[in-house]
């Protein structure tokens, strides 16, 4: 983040109750209270480090009503009812300078096939490809080098980023940014084995994103075989992601990085995937359930369950296991002990490798 | 899938022996028997799913000519010798829909040098970059967006979907599938550890991709230290998969999504690696060998036998040391009890943990 | 590696001290002493290949000096010093054939904005996109279709690959080398959960990639909230690598394919982490840790040790447990025999199915 902003234009946005101190310097930076330098903007958002302020070196420090402290020279204190809310109103704005609005048209580099549709308040960045019969709609933002494959559609307001490919024949919901390097609507990995070769299974089928989606940079959503891939609207996939075909994710879920979703999977609303955890196909997963991260799973799961472990397993009993695989030179000792005393024979040749 | 089809033609595709039933609407999608919806097609696959027919709210169902029922009213049974095969004949049509063969010829947006040979026939679409020496078989479509880089060849009838990368001096094979963001021959990982710093190995051999590969979206196959990275005919790659230099995949393996091929491993024809495996560098892994999903490999692996787990074991060892692990509250019961009844003391302080 | 060189031009570049043979053959390629044919360049690396010197086909062979034999009719031995520094030099010869210096100035098909400054001595290759406010360094290579965006710095000498995207307002080194598909600075996966909803939180942080920094194909990179996501000096990632917002990578470390780092972690200098690990956010990995292959770690590892399996635990323990985990069916056979001889009761419902 290197925009800047004067004091009076932080204070404009965070509107402060009381302002203590003044300066003269921008705020050219966010950091935490301890990491600051002079020109960056700090916050006290919990108040277990209400005892890092006084040293900070901030320049303006946002701070709740009832701190009690004096900025130094050179230094702004703003005090307002909730800093975090204070400083989430400054990072929209900050998101505003860093993502301006673009105006909207088509670049003159862009390819759109003369069957595509783009809404006149769309914007289609620089090397963007639309093809035939693709519908672009209101307030769409094409970064550039954006490909929009025949016949496919993305909602008003939608977001994609450098890079993004949607094939043919797909449908991107409203408010849906996609990041860069984004592939929506590949061939699913389909063959059958036939005569020593495997040969493929057209995928004909198309890739749905509901409203409000948002998609991490180069994560991978196959086409399906027929119907539909689809993923409910307001669920956040992030990077690195694989969803295979025929996958219905509900609403609202959270897939963290590097998951992998097999094919013809099932996840109901508000499931938690944790990063690079594995499903099998053709499985079903209740809505609110969660999966610690790199869980391998191939059973259903339940709603509202937690589950861990490859093969998972419900969340204490592998945290239960866990402790106990650790202990496994214990028990193996233990036993030992109890073959001693009783006078049995215990095996010798392998355990000079443990 | 968005493309349409009367009545009439699903009849001349299918072929049926037999029809019941008419209807005036069109064929917008295919669907299973349970969630088809009016205008869709369905089909009867396997026979336990014949109760489902008669509920089916498709506008089409194909049917095995022994089955015994008749449409609703605007419902067409078509009746034929095998429902999959009249499926598959139906979908290999619509995946010509889907993906129309381009006009040959170099789009003018295009940058393709001067010293590199494109066949007539082929399809260079918008703003690829084919680069000098770099030769483009017959029939071969790049989708747009894709590079070619010096001196690399793409065989006849070979797809390139957009984004893909294919960096200098490697070879693509014939009828070759590759997915939007699949990168073909980026430097291999390997450095010198002098004075405290890595100094990079160059890279210098290639990629060689067989005959009728098909790599999926976003993965990436890295060029050889020299000599060749190599994928042999048939195989077929999912997404995200990374494939390290001096790596040697035979033929007609299955490579599923998210696998990590460390450099300079072997493997022999047929193999299948399941989705998220992982494989430790310079092994060799014998034709017919199995992976199941999640293995983590450090050993080879003798052909036609089949490997689960991180370290792997033979499958069905760790198929028994799994069920064994989930076993372990119980175990340390039992010695707990064997202790006791032994008069042994018995370790206390990490119990209360697990 | 298809480039050509005569006999003499090899010895132009390793200088022989002692030449044995001739050849008008020239050199296509280079292979191990057992793979290599006609036309091939070998070298005997290690003394305990020695003896596959006299049936080697290759076309020239370099060789230490001790080494004592004859070629064979139209080979070539070339006796140097060191045959793999020899070697070395000749390989980096050929990356110079390979990715040959390309003029400088920019392709007339890239869109660099007007805000923008490029260095006179810097190469934008066709089809890029170089925003406002983005400087690109001395001898800088855009290859093609790269993005940078808008208030971005490339740093002298460092090569960005087709298809690289580097998000607005980042920092890339000196000598920084960026594979195809890399994406640095997409937005970080912050979500507050409001209302039944996930609200973004917005990621206005940026990316700073120190000097001599490698990155491997589609590896991403998140920007981080505010402050910034970092990669210090000299540090190499392989591929498909993801690294989280506000995470800080120090100088020299080396991160093996599909690794994720979760976000907020802090890992010192020289640290490795081995390939597929998974690390879970705001974690410390101290200066000299070494992570064995898809470790997955939850809890901080201290400087200069080194950590294995999933949850991960020391490296020796680690491998002490997973051969007592192999040994549970003889475990469980024990505790049975210790029962039996005790008069204790045994359970059996589970039994059958181990």
């Amino acid at each position: 983040m290197k925009v800047t902003f004067t004091q009076a234009e932080v204070s404009a946005i965070v509107q402060p109750i009381r302002t203590e101190g003044s300066t003269a310097e921008s705020v050219r930076g966010i950091a935490t209270l301890g990491s600051a330098e002079p020109g960056d903007l700090s916050f006290l958002g919990n108040p277990k480090y209400k005892t890092s302020v006084p040293a900070s070196r901030a320049t303006v420090v946002l701070l709740p009503l009832d701190y009690d402290g004096k900025p130094g020279p050179g230094q702004v204190y703003l005090f307002v009812d909730n800093p975090s809310v204070a400083l989430a109103r400054l990072c929209s704005r900050l998101e505003q300078e860093l993502w301006p609005r673009p105006a909207a048209g088509v670049h003159p580099t862009a390819v759109v096939a003369p069957g595509a549709r783009v809404a006149a308040t769309a914007t289609v960045g620089p090397l963007c490809v639309v093809e035939d019969g693709a519908r672009i709609g209101e307030s769409v933002h094409l970064q550039s080098g954006v490909f929009v494959g025949r016949g496919s559609v993305v909602g008003d307001q939608s977001w994609l980023m450098h890079g993004v490919v949607v094939q043919a024949e797909c449908t991107i919901g409203r408010r849906v940014r996609l990041h860069p390097g984004v592939v929506i609507g590949a061939d699913g990995f389909g063959y059958e084995f036939v005569g020593g070769r495997h040969e493929k299974v057209p995928q004909v089928g198309t890739v749905d994103l509901g409203d409000d989606v948002e998609i991490g940079a180069n994560t991978t959503i196959d086409r399906s075989r027929f119907e539909r891939t689809s993923v409910g609207e307001g669920t956040k996939i992030d990077n690195l992601v694989q969803v295979g075909h025929n996958v219905a994710i509900g609403k609202h879920c959270m897939i963290c990085a590097q998951v992998g979703i097999a094919g013809s999977c099932t996840l109901g609303d508000y499931v938690v995937v944790g990063g690079q955890s594995g499903l099998a196909g053709h499985l079903t997963v209740g809505s609110g359930a969660m999966l610690a991260a790199r869980s391998g799973v191939k059973d259903d799961i339940a709603p509202k369950t937690s589950v861990w472990g490859s093969p998972s397993l419900p969340l204490l009993l592998e945290q239960k296991i866990i402790i106990l695989r650790n202990r496994l030179p214990e028990l193996f000792r233990r036993v030992d002990a109890l073959e001693k005393a009783a006078g049995l024979e215990q095996p010798k040749a392998p355990r000079g490798r443990a």
